[in-house]
Formats: C-alpha cells, structure tokens, sequence
C-alpha cells in the first residue's frame, strides 16, 4: 500500500506557525520565517514563475517536494475561508491555478460541492473525519503516496491515529516564542531518523514512524 | 577569548527532562530515554569502568563530548540535594570521582565552601549569579572553554544573556509530551546550524550563536 506522508518546517522551540494567528495571517507573527529557507531556493521562484533564487542543498529538497505525490490531504484552516459554514467565493489562498496539480481533500465540517481548479487540482471537502478523507484519498492516489500537507492539527490527528508513515521535518533554527505546536497531543509514536540532510539554513530530518 | 559552549539531548518536542520531575528523579517521567543513546555507545560504559557498548557515529560523538573542557557550570537542581539551605552531606549525584575532572561551578543562592572531589573535580558554589559564575569559570578555564552543563534554566539564562557561543544539541526521536522544556524564555537568538553528525539513533546539530 502507499505511504502517507507529511512534511514540515517547524521553528527549533517547535513551532509550524508563530503567535497572533488571524484568519487572514494563518502563519501567525514571525512564521513567514519558517518558510524563508525555501522561498530562497531556485526551485521555489521557478515553480512561482520567477527568475532567480540559489541552487543550493535546499533547493534540491525543494524540488523534490514539489514534486506531486498522488493526493493531499489539509486542514481546513489551511485551505482558509474562516470557520462556519463555507462562504463559497473562498478559493483558498492559492488563485486560479493552486500548486498541487492533484486531488486535495480538505477536511471540514460543513459539506461544500467539489471545486476544480486550474493545472489538475481539484478541493474535495470531506466531512466524515480524517479516516473517511484518507479512504478517498488513497482511491484517488492509487499506487502513489498520500501527503498530509498540514496544519498541526492535521498532522497530530493523522499522528495520533497512527496512521502517518513518514513525517519529513525541516528544522529552522528559529525560536517563534509562542504559536501553533506541532508535536503534542500526539501520544508517543516510535519515530526513527532515516535520511538527515544538512544545509547552512536548515536541518532536513526524515522519521520513518512505526506504527 | 575562549567560548561558552553547551550540549544538552533534547526530546523531538523540546523537553530536556520529563514530566513528573522530583528532586530524587530530576529526570521525570521518561527522561532517561533521552540519555539512552549515550549510554550504548563504548566510549560511555568505558568512562564508567565497563566493558560493551557499541562503537558507532555516537560513540564518537561521547567521545568529544566526553574530552575536558577548562571549566563547567551548572544550576542548582543539576547538582541536588534539594532546594533551601546546604544539607552538606549532599556531595551530588556523582559519588566521590565525579566524571568532570575540571573545576565545577554551581549556580545558587545559598553559600556553601567549595568541595573538592577525587579526580580533579571540584565544587564551587556562586551566589552572585549567572556573571560572577561564569567569571570565576573562565578564570579557572583559561584559554579553554567554559561549558555550560544544565540544566534548562542555567542554559536559557546564558542563552538569553547572549553569554552563549555554541549550543550543540541531540536530537533525540522521542516525544515526552511534557516536562523541562529547553527553549523558552530566550528571546530570539540567530542560530546557525554549523555541523549536523546523524545516527540512526540521534541527530547532533551544533550551532553557533550569534550574539
């Protein structure tokens, strides 16, 4: 069967969005600075459509998880919109064309139609919890792998559940001072360190988990 | 001028001692996992007169860690014996060769006259705090480094003071899900990852602080 996956920058005091979240700043104060390490890379911009950005160690993680897995699978306060019942001209904050040129499956609990976007990705809302949003996802997937792209709360479920295979770390050594945890509630799955990359700006740690 | 170094294993989810912690077991619930990957390598049960242990990435890791520095420092419930007054009986955890063999200062509010130990050790206890300890320490130390041993509050003190060179930690895939947290209360510090050394049982990243 194929893996579910997640991979995730996390602040070094744990951290995979800053204090002060908003609807509108889901990353919270400082979080942005989680993901600096990638904006940076070559990968990134030409994936954004830009010139520039370094070839770098980073930016050879960045492309190969750019790369499209077979589905997604987020949390609805990663897909946005607010909480409640879906104010249907939310698209999610990612315009027309949405990066993951693939299924994605947002869990929820208010029902929404299916909404097809630009370059293959199509949002399924799925509101019968995370092993019903997995069920779907691997039917669609089929011999690829699953990513649970995120929030924490995502993550610690899929976790908790032991139903997460591989959970892929990007370690900032930044200290956020407050935010959204990633690693609790989660109980105490064995994780084992399978392949740790090293870059001047960041530590890459992929855990298998044993479930 | 030489540096202030720290190295401290530290749980995925940013304990450095488990939950449930007493003065008879200053480690928690748990937090003997954290020292478990030392404690197989060779170079650990060789410095401890025993034979076994593996000979492995982590044992070299111990044996640098394990090599002398000029002075170390350590806050008061590293060394025991509870908090209030001096029971003088009380000689720390370490029998009469402690395993430091340099000059020792313990961070406290309660004085106390220094004590010598087997082996090279001894014991001096600072009450005018985390400065005049790690003056008296680099005095002693010369040109050699001062480490700063634990436990978490000494180490944030020295962090957020910007005392603090290096901080090299081992991450170690366990969750405790609670206890003794490292980083907190330390401000917003630039780290820079400059040596990652991965195992298949910890991930050693050293970084420098830059102050």
């Amino acid at each position: 069967m194929s893996a579910v996956t997640c991979q995730i920058s996390v602040s070094l005091d744990g951290f995979v969005a800053g204090p002060d979240q908003t609807p509108e700043d889901p990353l919270g104060k400082g979080g942005e600075r989680l993901h600096e390490w990638a904006v940076a890379t070559e990968s990134w911009q030409r994936q954004h459509g830009r010139q520039g950005g370094e070839r770098s160690t980073d930016s050879e993680v960045v492309d190969e998880l750019l790369a499209p897995v077979g589905a997604v699978i987020m949390g609805r306060r990663m897909f946005g919109g607010g909480d409640g019942p879906w104010d249907e001209t939310w698209k999610g904050w990612w315009g027309e064309e949405p990066p993951f040129h693939e299924p994605v499956f947002v869990l929820t609990h208010h029902p929404r139609d299916p909404l097809p976007m630009e370059g293959g990705t199509t949002f399924t809302f799925v509101t019968d919890g995370i092993e019903g949003a997995l069920e779907q996802a691997r039917a669609a997937a089929g011999d690829r792998d699953v990513a649970i792209a995120g929030g924490a709360s995502a993550v610690q479920q899929y976790l908790a559940a032991g139903l997460l295979d591989e959970l892929y770390l990007h370690l900032v050594p930044v200290l956020l001072g407050g935010g959204e945890r990633l690693l609790e509630n989660v109980g105490d799955p064995v994780l084992e360190p399978v392949e740790v990359v090293a870059s001047p700006a960041v530590t890459h740690i992929r855990y298998r988990v044993r479930n």
